[in-house]
């Protein structure tokens, strides 16, 4: 039965206190369970970048929740999936950014040669929080002289002000 | 422009000595540049599942690269798909299995109500090296009553004999 992006809402679920104490752990996996609804979110997303009403090249996913829907988003609009990853997973000639987490620096990449310069792409990840891994997939991208059109999120913690470490427009379909 | 099966394996790029001397690190995210590519991968593997001729109700997919295409899989199956990952990363309850790493104990875990008894799946995989994850993964489809019918890589490195650690048939796309 097809969802509406109401019921997809709904599916996500809520756990307290996990992983640890005082935060509130917002589940997306519930969607994948239900094909229909995944077709729903996808499709949702894809609305969204079209309706940008600019040429995409690439969508850009983060490890690794960002690999669940990155690539069917990339697939509908017929564009390139483009990781980015922990330091040290990736191959090859990587650009590469240090960014400052909770307890000390967290290190991300992207493949040199996976985008073009002056390629338009839009970053996909599960939850926007701090916004300290978004914004290092914006200087990735940055680096390789391409363009953030959109961050699009599931999930969006507004208390925590992410968007504001963010240059490119934010979209989230949930914002909490 | 359409690929065949054989330019998508053309596609994985190889390089020596990554993520450290003596490995040969091979590198499907090329594939994922070419939606095309993309296209042919999740069909070819979704030709193998169909002919298995039996009903198959979610694909398992192993955190990271398992997230790639899984869930593009179980899109075109219909079907739920289901993330195993690393100890303390899936909120409520969970079924866990501990297995032994070169350099020590590793943690996997998958979602209790992920599976219901006497379920079937398929688990997929980027590469079959030891077999010790995918082990793992079969271990949890077990605990939770559910029946593997085929465990799907994109590479698998003969030479380590993973496939002799596995209950299930394996396929693997390219056999190294």
């Amino acid at each position: 039965m097809p969802y509406t992006i109401e019921q997809v809402k709904a599916l996500v679920r809520e756990f307290p206190d996990f992983p640890s104490e005082g935060i509130l752990f917002r589940d997306i996996f519930p969607i994948f369970r239900e094909p229909e609804a995944v077709e729903c979110l996808v499709g949702h997303f894809v609305e969204r970048v079209v309706g940008l009403g600019q040429r995409v090249d690439a969508v850009v996913g983060l490890d690794a929740r960002g690999f669940l829907f990155g690539p069917l988003i990339a697939q509908q609009l017929g564009v390139a999936f483009v990781p980015v990853r922990k330091g040290g997973k990736l191959p090859g000639n990587v650009v590469r950014v240090t960014y400052q987490k909770e307890y000390g620096p967290d290190v991300f990449e992207m493949q040199a040669d996976a985008i073009e310069a002056g390629q338009t792409v839009v970053i996909v990840d599960d939850l926007l929080a701090t916004g300290g891994s978004c914004r290092a997939a914006e200087e990735l991208v940055a680096k390789l002289h391409g363009r953030v059109a959109l961050n699009a999120f599931v999930i969006s913690l507004e208390g925590l002000e992410g968007r504001k470490q963010l240059k490119a427009p934010v979209y989230a379909l949930l914002e909490c």
